[in-house]
């Protein structure tokens, strides 16, 4: 069977890494541990990986929170193997082509299942990148939600990991084409911590994986318009959320000087994020949404993420500010206009305000680094930041269309209907997320 | 409408920040960032920080266990956005009157929205300063949970961090009177990581909101005696009561060779206080009861915070143990003489424990950092931090009164009777926190 | 009554313990602080010891999330106050047998309640020391739940951190025996984090407690076969591994070079175990098992602890590999051939996987620190970490067995019938940890 198949193969490539690794170690009596190291620095880039790691328990309680009891367990599931999964693949395959050697600009093609080149510096560095790495494959996970085969969605997580988030990284942070853009005389596109590398990537992905596996049954209307399928948790989101904001001090971090700067920013750009997403939700509801002000918060982070070292923090409650109302039109533009499903709202928070996050750093940028923004240079770095964000945008969607339309021809990847009614965490799993509470009939309502 | 009024009023707030820096920024040239910091000084302040902010996860998780299901969005939504809030208003006011250069001891007048003094150096303080902000708050959320208007709610918090907050840590950190009583002869008041300026000013606020908002329906009965309405989830309230533990450590965090010294003192004071508090509990009614030793290991913390630094871990245990049956007794006198009802005992935790917190440090302080207590020195000190007592409850019950009156009188403060009985999370948010789950029929009880 | 004279006598010692800190500290003038620490190797040590504390609450939501609702605030109740009891055990005695100085290999004897020598460093040291102490003895809280009496509970709760923990901890690495085999021309046994020291005593002590105090009603039928008891709450147990997950780059966190080396031998070591769990589980049932997966990924951080620091990256992907089979073959074992009731698994994940963690430093030690293993030395250090598996597995089931079977026959283990079929919650506390939702009506079922 195709699962059998596909767990062989698995299993043969970490085998083959074991081994290459085996080989490597002993044959070549590795010296490069006589580095020494700065252990101060070694250890904000440890905290900071070890924030991220956090991350994942932040995401896998904000999408469950944000879906139906029935497939929570389903979800958990999703939220916890695409980690594990992305972080093999990107042991064996992604950190060569992201951190490599460059061939061309395109991708790096050395150190495989780490056998080039190891000691304590590379070891930081890898933690470092995989849980970045992890970061961008489970962003996904909450736009499919409800209604993908797990089996698909965990080979999504191998390539993702493997290969779509690994090579546009090289070309921005590995020593690939976007990083060198000033052989054009223009500077290099910046993105501190990813709001494209990471987040723009994810969300597009997500939006990629959302339209193709189509929505969840119920969503829309024979109209056309769309329905509200509520979540089951409002603390888990909240929780998830904090917890996200948490991790996201380590995604941000930087050293010497800056560590202050970076976290302000983040927290800044956070908070006004969350403030102004709910007024506003307030003023077109009269309610207070704390949904759409976690969302707020979120968007506020993933704005801030590509600037963080490089703008005043009084442009971080600007670039907050702001992320929160393209957020939240995003919002709309995809379940009205798109008509793309997407129970987490994944590609708006992630997405739309991660292009953002690159543009904004083509705006605030106050010279730190290098990087001028409008508000202080010539206007040149936005150049750059447009470039990255039509890159991220291309390589996010037709990369997530190829993978996603090639497992629906293959694998599929959508749930039979009797098993989207049922819930998947009693038609794939066999395990109730909560096997002592009574949950509501399912229902085909208005489908 | 008020509400448009307030969020027009806040966002011009936000916005005159926004340009001050921007014309500051960009008008002065700042080269603050010339100063060569200490990287892992400077790591162990943000570590700190991130620490002291995820305990707002802690905050949201023991209160939202605490309160009946019917009110828990509602409590995520203060719990979650009172940080936010107050964090903006520390920003465009509290700072400066905390830290600024100060007048007559009073209050500081010099850097509003961070526009005299950036750089490294004041973005690691104003981050590790902020985050103790937030932790102020939000104290406050509980006590008024369930019957609490959220406008209200939230403008308070603005309060908080702009004004309330700020002066009286002004008073003992940031340059004030309190630290400076060397002039009468007595030692300067000792607070090392916030037992008054924090926990003491947060709890206090909370019994004046409490008393200002009045008991839920159905607390008490008309012959006085009261009710327990209890919580509604208790992995909630130990898992957030483990958050709030673990982020202490960044809460009274400390450097060089004392780093060690005040994690001992914090292990040892939370560890004792929930033993104590257990047994206690175990002998008055011959059940473990884990909410009071909950909260007798919050206690435990809150009553090591003025000392962490200053005594030995001995008096750890010794301040642990007692803050346990002081926080028990005022649990007791809070809802049977003053009938104030504190849903989530957030105003002995907190307020009175952290009243122990600082006679502790006058009788325990070991003579570290100049501080001697009655264990080792003359028994001054103790008499400076008796007046840091009264001035921290006089200010926080006037201040506290001031604000929450003033609110009643204007935007109003209480929910309708309907609403508190319907649960505010359907009636102000119209978000249910369990929307799958059937929840007891709401019902006006004894009242 | 015996729960009035043990409290009396544990107040007792912790009086006892105050004064006579009272008294050295004021008697001797200790200066041991006049050492210069190095700021930034104690914070990583507390950034560690931080992040082990942390796992506490992983361990409460894990635990909670494979129990059934109606003894949730029992387990969460022994969760919590294991650590605060072993905490203070460990202050008063175990420190001192474990780390004190050695008398002849066997025991330590100085430092008791901390009197003997103070100061930043060993401050620093103890405060590593009892988090680790404090896990230990919370991993049995699993083993036993549903049907232990919590005093009985408690009481082994101050043995686990007074003596049982602390006398294997000094052999190894206290300076006792097992450190010091090169007498007998062995290399020393290595256990870097602690698989034996920590993971296989509280892993078999779980053995012992789970088999003195018997299955649960319902779990075995007449015929000998075993029923499943499904746990309430899939997504505490996901996100509580996630919580031990982080926690686990503190436990096994290095200084220097190092600390790189570590974190990616647990990050992959833990990844590979959850997807080999995973898959192995598909294979054998069709079925995705995210809790097979999250105890995979326990496994292989268990099976990494010992050689963190000792092995290579691909070797850490080869131990998580292998740690995921070994723990699941050692669940059908525990319950099949064994018939001991473990609720979570503690004894295959922690104690099984804990021996394999001692035998993998055996063979994979790449010579890092001195150590190594059969890839690289003459095999000898096997020879040791057999020893040092036959001593732990022999210490932890006779200290184990005696500790349960002495309570007993003293203060009864075991809940009543009736007391267990209602639920501990209600029967022990009162406190119903979900106290507005209806749970399922209690059976005997099968039994």
């Amino acid at each position: 069977m195709s699962r059998r198949t596909l767990t062989i193969i698995f299993a043969a490539l970490v085998a083959a890494g074991v081994l290459a690794g085996y080989n490597v170690a002993f044959a070549q009596d590795i010296t490069a541990d006589a580095v020494n190291l700065d252990q101060s620095t070694n250890l904000i880039w440890m905290l900071g990986a070890f924030l991220v790691f956090f991350m994942q328990a932040g995401f896998a309680f904000l999408g469950a929170g944000l879906i139906r009891a029935k497939n929570t367990t389903n979800y958990m599931t999703k939220s916890f193997m695409d980690f594990a999964i992305a972080s093999l693949s990107f042991w064996a395959f992604g950190f060569a082509l992201m951190w490599g050697t460059s061939a061309l600009g395109v991708a790096g093609h050395t150190n495989f299942f780490l056998t080039d080149d190891g000691g304590g510096q590379t070891y930081v560095d890898f933690v470092f990148q995989m849980v970045f790495a992890g970061t961008a494959a489970t962003i996904v996970a909450g736009a499919v939600a409800e209604r993908t085969k797990t089996q698909s969605y965990l080979a999504y997580s191998f390539i993702i990991g493997a290969i779509i988030y690994p090579l546009y990284g090289h070309w921005v942070w590995g020593g690939g084409w976007l990083g060198a853009l000033d052989k054009i005389d223009l500077p290099a596109a910046a993105d501190y911590a990813g709001s494209g590398v990471v987040h723009a990537v994810g969300g597009f992905i997500a939006l990629a994986g959302a339209a193709v596996v189509g929505p969840r049954i119920g969503k829309y209307n024979a109209d056309g318009s769309s329905n509200i399928l509520s979540g089951h948790n409002v603390p888990y989101v909240v929780i998830g959320t904090f917890i996200l904001f948490f991790g996201w001090f380590g995604f941000n971090i930087n050293t010497g000087d800056s560590i202050g700067l970076n976290a302000i920013n983040t927290l800044m750009a956070g908070a006004t994020g969350s403030v102004v997403a709910l007024y506003i939700q307030m003023m077109r509801t009269g309610r207070m949404d704390i949904l759409m002000a976690c969302n707020g918060a979120l968007a506020g982070l993933v704005g801030i993420t590509a600037g963080a070292a490089f703008v005043e923090p009084w442009s971080a409650v600007a670039i907050g500010a702001i992320a929160a109302p393209i957020m939240m039109a995003s919002v709309v533009f995809v379940d009205r206009v798109l008509k793309i499903d997407d129970p987490v709202s994944a590609i708006s928070v992630h997405g739309t305000t991660g292009l953002w996050g690159l543009l904004a750093v083509g705006i605030f940028a106050n010279g730190n680094g290098g990087v001028e923004g409008l508000v202080v240079g010539e206007g040149l770095q936005i150049l750059s930041q447009l470039i990255s964000v039509a890159v991220v945008l291309a390589w996010a969607l037709v990369t997530g269309f190829a993978l996603f339309l090639t497992l629906k021809f293959t694998m599929g990847v959508r749930a039979s209907r009797e098993e989207e009614l049922e819930g998947l965490d009693l038609s794939e799993h066999n395990i109730p997320a909560y096997g002592e509470i009574n949950l509501p009939e399912p229902s085909g309502a208005d489908d």
